[in-house]
């Protein structure tokens, strides 16, 4: 196996060739080429330090954006490398394409890294606030298995699994149209196919065909079963089943999965009651890719690989179309606090304060005029969206307060001064929150 | 004025520009032009809003980094970031050069701004912690009030300007023998000028030159030396006029500076008692430019603008020397805590566990074996620099504890389940450190 350097450096060119294809506006089918061969160079990088997660950053500075723009990038990419590097991920640095990954590499016990990808995306989801979603899982063995025991020829396999894969867009007849007319299965070889790929459920599905008189017959389905069946075990202890559906249609288009697959969907609210949940396309996927390394090791080794990718570009333009439907103004600066101050001649003062809070951590602004009017500060703070106005006067100085101003609220309360930095820390403590 | 699109796409354009040509090499002369117009560009950005601090972001992901590096710039640039956010930054993200810049612009009372940017340079080279430093502080309007109470020439005022400048590098016979020999000065003006150039220290120092009997009457200088009064006030009310060395020779190279002007180096120990540390050169550097936005508004309208550069290349290179002479290993992940079992069967409850860790945010790993060794989770945490272990054990389970051990020190001690959260978020509050 190359030396780790050399590889980084494949991975650093194939990258730039995966870039430069898409630029080029080149066909869907070359570039999944190209982004195989980039996983494979990427997968062989994996076991040679036993354990590695690594995060392909996204390149920053290659576009310009507006200060609401970046302001909103910048906090979808912080929850997601925040989350990555709660994993325990690595950053590399390498100009790839616009969307993020995490990848575990090595040999282990089953479904304990799949698990983790899996509670990864939830979590990242979840931060994001950007409603309601799913996570479908498959395993390519149940969907090969269940090809084979409906009498699917193997040299079909490929072609069915894409057509099943159109079920999350269009009607299951219009699938079994294409496989019979335009690929030529039997009607009732796609009938028995229909059967199946047309459940999703939880774990009591993965139970059920567990018992399913023909699947159960088929070493690859049930390998696969069983596998979902731990998975499930994990995730519950992970706290994530509900988000969980195991979908026998979803195919993935990738040909290099080789178990697990899944894919997470955003859900708008049913149109009417009784109604199925919409979803709005995929913003999260992955699966495990066992395969890949074994084509380039001399010897021949397998290193079994799981990873997801994020699709940060319709994370972003999901958040950006949320803010402009609610019109909610984006804050692009992170002020927690004004310093200010109700009389004349208390320049000194509010120095003083904003550089004990500075030296505490607190993010603070005040206005650079030696006697501002109180109505200018607060107007300030309505402009710029910071939440509290911190107020040095007389009487509090004398008595050893600050006055705290809620600027949502308009409340006022007198806080002991020592006791300002923990009070501006618990009401800013919010969890991150796009909108 | 154009508008702020425009204005925009115009400094991004000469930010490309001024890039290309460092790339090309170009001329340090050509490339000083070139910023100054970009300086222009941007300060007309600036009051548009009233208010503006913006930060200009270095682009990530233009060439590749080892995770080691990586890590290192990752922290670096987190500190600097983080500082800018504290005083109020938004973020602009505009492919442009090495180094990272705060600027603000706006009609203010004097000195408030600029002891704030001083106030940045202060809080991020403590925060890197790469060793003792000095900002250096003089005035533009010092200097030249300085050349023409000595009788310098008008016309020679830049040329012996650049001269001043060489003094942190060369002795002051040097700097005299180029003033008189290449540059034509009288013997006796170069010795009146070297009188003042060669004085340094603190707000004593602007006291005693505001009496001096020269200089006091000279207006220029008088205004420049009344600033700098008020500066180290709020220096002192900022808690860093002890960083601040008043220094007359002082004069930064660019052009375009009108007012306050300042350069942060790092200090080496010195090598004996007595001696003066000596500088490793700049770090950080900046000052005021009043005029440059006035050259471009049709109606002349003159913007304050006061701003500072962080010499990132500088502090990577300053970082990455010092952990190699203190042979530091570089983490490259921040987990927190390896959630670890000391007996088999215990997988579950280590999935609980860190999931619990996770959802509160703590960095957590766990080893992908149903029973992995004690022995080979602890190694794991040597190899990986993670500091802490909480390890679930069958007693411990029963009594509602998890048995937390220090790394370094091997220390254990039960933590009751429901403090775990809070017992490893202290553990591991350390300020941000690079080493």
């Amino acid at each position: 196996m190359a030396d780790r350097a050399t590889l980084e450096e494949l991975v650093r060119l194939q990258g730039e060739r995966v870039r430069a294809l898409k630029q080029q506006k080149a066909g869907a089918e070359q570039i999944e080429e190209e982004v195989a061969k980039l996983l494979k160079l990427k997968a062989q990088l994996g076991p040679d330090e036993g354990k590695q997660k690594f995060v392909l950053k996204t390149p920053k500075g290659t576009r310009d954006y507006s200060p609401r723009q970046m302001a909103v990038r910048e906090k979808v990419f912080d929850v997601i490398i925040s989350c990555f590097k709660r994993h325990g991920a690595e950053v590399i640095d390498t100009p790839v394409f616009e969307l993020k990954d995490f990848d575990i590499a090595g040999q282990f016990d089953p479904m304990i890294p799949d698990a983790e990808c899996l509670k990864i995306m939830c979590e990242i989801l979840s931060s994001l606030q950007i409603g309601d979603f799913l996570v479908k899982v498959n395993d390519r063995r149940i969907l090969d298995g269940t090809f084979a025991v409906c009498g699917v020829p193997d040299s079909k396999f490929r072609t069915i699994c894409s057509s099943v894969d159109k079920l999350d867009k269009v009607s299951w007849e219009e699938v079994k149209s294409e496989m019979v007319g335009e690929k030529g299965l039997a009607p009732e070889v796609a009938d028995r196919v229909g059967d199946y790929v047309q459940q999703h459920g939880g774990v009591s599905l993965v139970e059920q065909l567990l018992q399913d008189p023909k699947l159960s017959q088929n070493k690859q389905a049930l390998e696969g079963l069983g596998d979902l069946k731990l998975l499930f075990e994990y995730l519950t202890l992970f706290g994530i089943a509900d988000k969980i559906s195991f979908d026998l249609s979803l195919a993935r288009g990738l040909d290099y999965y080789t178990g697990v697959i899944y894919e997470a969907v955003l859900l708008q609210p049913p149109a009417q009651a009784g109604e199925e949940p919409l979803g709005v396309g995929s913003v999260a996927a992955g699966g495990r890719y066992d395969g890949l390394v074994g084509m380039f090791d001399p010897k021949g080794r397998k290193v079994p690989c799981v990873g997801l990718s994020i699709g940060v570009e319709r994370i972003f333009s999901t958040v950006e179309q949320r803010l402009e439907a609610l019109e909610e103004k984006v804050r692009t600066t992170e002020t927690q606090v004004l310093v200010a101050s109700a009389q004349k001649k208390l320049l000194e003062e509010r120095l003083k304060l904003i550089s004990e809070l500075w030296d505490a951590g607190i993010k603070a602004e005040l206005l650079y005029k030696k006697n501002p009017k109180l109505l200018n500060q607060l107007q300030y703070c309505e402009e710029a969206g910071i939440p509290l106005v911190a107020i040095v006067g007389e009487q509090e100085l004398k008595d050893g307060v600050i006055k705290l101003r809620s600027v949502a609220s308009r409340e006022e309360v007198d806080v002991r001064r020592e006791d300002l930095v923990e009070e501006i820390k618990r009401r800013t403590s919010q969890p991150l929150c796009i909108c």
